[in-house]
Order: structure tokens, then C-alpha cells, then sequence
């Protein structure tokens, strides 16, 4: 058993707390992180793959944009699909802004080599068993590795340790208040090393469901349908998975390149939010607090935001002692949360195939469809949220 | 039993049919109307009273503007209310155009006495029992006076009869499809010769229900409450109704004057939209073939809209032989339609107490809110539906 301190722990080494382990250092603030999973798990986990500029402009700040920038690849629009005709969406020419395809899983490790190469400490396979003290002056950790009993004194403690972590369950019930939607359907995903289909990322809504073509890379291939929520990968094999993506694409399928999937899954969608993200000395952020459903790609940017929000406040209480935006960090975080929690939300009820016995929610969905159509500024209110509010 | 011949026969002597009567007969069209109500209880009826651009602009075309310019209010913003909060969406300064305060009884009444000065033929207590040969060379409806029989030869057939007419009765259920929703609450509203409480509408978001602070005039109030769908009129005396009136404005309701209610109703809430608004010899226009909860107040201007579009059609066809406008009669007015419907969805759902086990959809109606006071281009969103989209 070791006895450690620090002023900063970070439970998570997903993007989220590498991030805020990286601003910290950055700042001279001492931080330790500890992650349940090994390195490997971590960064083999396939997520999300659109970076929002603030989230690029945040990783260029820290040192990590080097391989963003001449890796990611740049997209200025997008397209809509109903029932096989196009929308397309210019957010570059809308709203002068743009955004980037640079897999989760790249910026996971980009974080980690620099922190790495910083000497920031984090642990994998040491999971935290126990957070005392959060509403004292002093914080201990628990943990274990390798069956051996840690702990870890701190000043703060920052879960960023996803929806299933030990953050979140360190609040008491009493105190939080949660916001959930369960969408009756899920995304089966795949991954296959053949060329995207086109040079921009296609939202599909068609009457057998929604479809979604995006890439992470020019020879890397995300293609998505949607399913039911208790769909079992064994029934699509990559075959029938490809047959049906193509019929859901419509026209512009006759660019899609079919190819053995190297990875494929089956997510749920959900929305979550966690009220308030911070108790005592714990903050939240990320998954941890809350969930946005894939379709507006919010996720990780959100989780992005949050750290970026985290990281002033301790870097300046930590400079002169002012807590003011500690205290602040919930409300702040969640306007921003809430507001894209909207958005993703609308976005999946745009785009995808619900119970409807009487019709009409479809037929909002088109006529949606057809004021975006007629309307730039319905077209400048998705942009703007799509390439991500302010920060 | 006499039998007549006309151009186009109209069912229906509200707003609808009196101004299609009006814009034919102007054209030199020869037109007959027939109404199932008496004159005095179509011009009693208490209906809509908030005209959009494009209905003032034909009101002033076929000479029906005076009284309207001389008293309608014209209206530059609205308020949005959200458990006392105010965002004021001023849409002259967001769009550049405004609508007029102006009752759907006097735009009855204005119509009724052009139309009387104009010699058009307007049959009251007229309800037509058969309408045969709209797929044929030949129209005839018959319909009855005073316990007599008549028949009506005519070219065309308006149906501007309302929901419950016999226009939409008379499309073949096999061609027709209906999309329909119905929201679990009704509006009980009440008319008082008061004051209204400010100079613009308050369109009020209150945990315990919608309210809606409107007006006819400068002295005549219209205050509408989100009651369940099953509300008894006895239930809510005057005194109960402005008390759950003004607690659920807010700090906004210390300008409310009270007074004896003249009219008081319930009001159920309805979205409903029938495809095609043409059969044959048949056109549907107004409620009869469409109707929308009246939160975005779109009813009446909707109305105005399909007999401008109709008018034109049916001109065209009798200047030149040319039927193409009434050819896709059905699919120009529903284009419009269907943006008006999913806006007065949209506004309704954004504004009204739902059944919320999860507090989901509440937190949805506050992240729309936040998201409008945030953001200019959603403003602009708003404000181009409410005062009308291009005709």
C-alpha cells in the first residue's frame, strides 16, 4: 500500500480527462491520473470521429495538433438524405466554420504520447474503490493495482470515468437530479478499410430507417444503420449490412465501396444529463454527466468543453485562490450541455424511423425537412449548432 | 324546386368562401355561395384574430381594408414567456414585417357587406345534401331553403365548409389521406371588454399550463389557459379563471384587468392535414381541408392563402382554357401547409404542459428556450414562420 498526494485527480483516461490531466500540467498544476482499464482497452475503443473547431483549436493549444493537421481531414458541409433526395448542408458558407474527421481513438493516443512524454502520472488497471472527504477539506482516493491497496490525497477530484464510473456515483442520490431519454432503437456500426463514399458525411432518414456514411480517414470507412435496440451482431453479416446501408442511401450509394468490416457493434441511443456536475470537491465531466445520442456528434465536444471549463476554474482558483468559477462550473457547463443536448436530440427525431401509427410524426419530419429546404436561416440555425455553439 | 348554373359554386360563407366569392367575382367569375348557418350566427362566432401580412395585403386587394386599417393593431413583437422570464422576439427587427391584431368576425363582416354590396349571391340556412359529377363534364350540388330543394349546375365546387363540411365528405375515402394528432388539452378561453394587459402578446410557458395573454382591440381583451381536454365551462367562473390567468403569466400579470367575460369556450387542440385538397371538380380549401391548434395563429392565414392560391387557379383556367394552376392547386397550397402545420406543432409543443414522467420534455422546452434567447438565427426562425412564409 502507497500513500500519495496531489492536487488534482483524475479518474479517466479517455479523452476527457487526458485533456484536462495535459491543461493542468500545462499550468504547473500536480496531477494524477487513475484509469480502471489498461492503456490497450483504452486505446483500442472505437467512439466518435468529428471534432467541433473549439475542440481542434483546444487540442492545438496543448501541443497535440500535429498529427490533427495533417491527418484530419477537413469538411466544410454535409449532406441530408430524405428518402433519397439531398440537402446539402455548407456550414463553411453558412456560418464560417468548419469541422474535422479525426478518430476518438487518434486523439486518445495523441493525448496520452504527450502527457507521457511530460511525465503525467497515470495509472491503468487501477481502479478507484473508494472517494472520501468531498465534502471536506481534504480528498482520498482508493484504488488498487495489481491487488494492491493505494491512496491518494487530493485537493479536487475531476470524474471523467464515463456513464458507468465512480464520479457520478459519488453524489449523493439526494443531490442529483437526472434527465433521461431511452430512443427505442439502436446504431449498428462498422468499421472497413475501403474509401468513403463521398468527400462529406451523409445523414440518411428513409422509410426503413435512418443510415449515416461518414469515414475517419480517406481509406477508412464509418458506415452506420439504424436498428432495433435489441439487434444482435450475428444477424448482419457484413453482407446484409452493406445491402441494406446502399438501399437506405438511395442514388448517391453508387459511391459506396463495400469491404469485410473490421470492427462492428451495436450501440444504444440514449440522452442523459446529470444536475449538478459538481459536489464538494468532485467536478463531473463528460459521459459522466451526460449523454448525447451520436447523430449530432456532440459527444466528445462536449466533453472537450467541459474540461476546457474545468481547467480555467482551477487553474485560476489555484493562481489567486478565487473559487468563483468553481462554484460557476455546473451552471456554466450545463448551459452549453443543454443546448446540445437539444440539438442531438432533434437531430435523431429528424433523421430516424419511430413508432408513428398515425403518421403524423413523419410527416413533420418532411415538412422539417422541406422548411430547411426553403429556409437559409433554418439552415444557418442547424449549421451553427453543428459545428458547435459557443464556447 | 328551382335549378341554377354558375362558374364556381363555393360551400361555406366563412373567411375562406366569402373572399374566394370576392376575388372570383372581381375576375368576372360567376359565383354562388351556400351556407348551412344563418348570417347572424356566422358573424357570432368567435374565432381567430391575428392576420399575417400576406392576408392584410388581400384583404386591402379586393377592397375590404378600410375598416381594417382604420382599426386593426398592428403588431411589431410578441413575448415569450417561461415561468415568468420574457424574451420579447420583436419580428419587425428580426424579418421586417409585423401582423395586425384584427378579428376573424370582423374580416367575416367586411367580406360579407363587399360582397352584399357586390350583388353576389350568398344563400343562408342553404346546407347542400348531395354533391354528384365531380369526376365528370359537370357539377351539380343540391341543397336546401326553407325545407325546398335546388340544384346548383356548376363548373367547379369550392369546399370552404370546414372541418366538418360536406366538401372533404364528398372525396372518396380510398383517394383521401388524413394525418392527424390530437393534443391532450384544450384551451379555455374567455372575451372581456377590458383592456388588454400590454401592447403585444404573451405567449406563457408556466409549470402548470400554457396561457396566452391576446387581444381584439384596445379595449377588448382574448385570455386564453391550457385546460384538460375534458374542462367543463361551469368549472371556471370568471373569478377562477383570471386568478389561474394571472399566476400563470407572472410578474407580467400585474397589468391584467379583469372584467365579466362576454364569451367563454373550450377549445380543443388539433393538428390535421388531408391530402389531395383536389378531386375532380372539387377544391378544399381552409379548415376543410386542414387545421392547426392555434398557438401559431396560421388558421385563418392558411385559409387566405389556399383561396389566393385557388382564386389564381381558377382565373387562370377561365382567361385561357389553361389548367395547370389547378393542376397542382393541391400541391402549391400544401407545400404552405404542411411548414404552417409543422410550425403551429412546433410552437405548441415548445409552450404547453405535456404528460412528462421523466421531466424530459420539459427540459427540452427549456433548452429551446435558452437556445432562442442565445441565438439571433433562431429568432429569425421563429419570427419568419410567425408572421408567414412567402406565399
Amino acid at each position: 500500500m502507497s500513500k500519495q498526494r496531489t492536487q488534482v485527480a483524475i479518474i479517466g483516461a479517455g479523452p476527457a480527462g487526458l485533456m484536462l490531466a495535459r491543461l493542468l500540467t500545462l499550468a504547473k498544476i500536480d496531477v494524477v491520473v487513475l484509469e480502471r482499464q489498461s492503456r490497450a482497452y483504452v486505446l483500442g475503443r472505437i467512439r466518435a470521429g468529428l471534432l467541433e473547431s473549439g475542440t481542434t483549436d483546444l487540442l492545438r493549444e496543448v501541443g497535440c495538433g500535429a498529427r490533427l493537421d495533417a491527418e484530419g481531414l477537413v469538411h466544410d458541409s454535409a449532406s441530408l438524405n430524405f428518402n433519397g433526395e439531398s440537402l446539402e448542408i455548407n456550414y463553411l458558407d453558412l456560418v464560417g466554420k468548419s469541422v474535422t474527421i479525426y478518430g476518438q481513438t487518434e486523439v486518445t493516443r495523441d493525448l496520452m504520447e504527450a502527457n507521457d512524454a511530460s511525465g503525467i502520472a497515470c495509472h491503468y488497471e487501477a481502479p478507484v474503490t473508494a472517494i472520501d472527504g468531498l465534502d471536506g477539506a481534504r480528498v482520498r482516493l482508493t484504488y488498487l493495482t495489481h491487488g494492491q491497496q493505494h491512496t491518494l490525497d487530493c485537493d479536487y477530484v475531476a470524474g471523467c470515468d464515463g456513464f458507468h464510473g465512480v464520479g457520478r456515483a459519488a453524489i449523493p442520490a439526494s443531490v442529483l437530479k437526472t434527465y433521461e431519454r431511452i430512443y427505442p432503437f439502436g446504431w449498428l456500426g462498422i468499421l472497413a478499410d475501403v474509401p468513403p463514399c463521398g468527400h462529406e458525411l451523409i445523414y440518411a432518414n428513409h422509410p426503413d430507417g435512418f443510415a449515416l456514411a461518414t469515414m475517419r480517414s480517406n481509406t477508412r470507412t464509418r458506415a452506420y444503420i439504424q436498428v432495433p435496440a435489441d439487434a444482435r451482431i450475428e444477424d448482419w453479416p457484413d453482407d446484409r449490412f452493406w445491402a441494406e446501408y446502399k438501399h437506405r442511401l438511395g442514388p448517391v450509394s453508387k459511391g459506396v465501396t463495400t469491404g469485410p468490416s473490421i470492427e462492428k457493434s451495436v450501440a444504444p441511443l440514449r440522452s442523459f444529463v446529470a444536475e449538478p456536475m459538481r459536489f464538494g470537491r468532485l467536478f463531473l465531466a463528460g459521459d459522466a454527466a451526460h449523454i448525447v445520442p451520436p447523430t449530432g456528434a456532440k459527444g466528445l465536444n462536449l466533453a472537450a468543453s467541459d474540461v476546457r471549463y474545468l481547467s480555467r476554474a482551477l487553474i485560476a482558483f489555484y493562481a489567486s485562490g478565487d473559487a468563483g468559477l468553481i462554484d460557476t462550473y455546473s451552471e456554466t457547463c450545463l448551459k452549453r450541455i443543454w443546448k446540445a443536448t437539444r440539438f442531438s436530440w432533434w437531430m435523431t427525431t429528424l433523421l430516424h424511423k419511430f413508432p408513428d401509427p398515425d403518421g403524423f410524426g413523419t410527416a413533420m419530419q418532411r415538412a422539417e425537412f422541406e422548411y430547411l429546404k426553403s429556409s437559409r436561416t433554418a439552415q444557418v440555425s442547424l449549421a451553427e449548432n453543428y459545428v458547435g455553439l459557443p464556447i
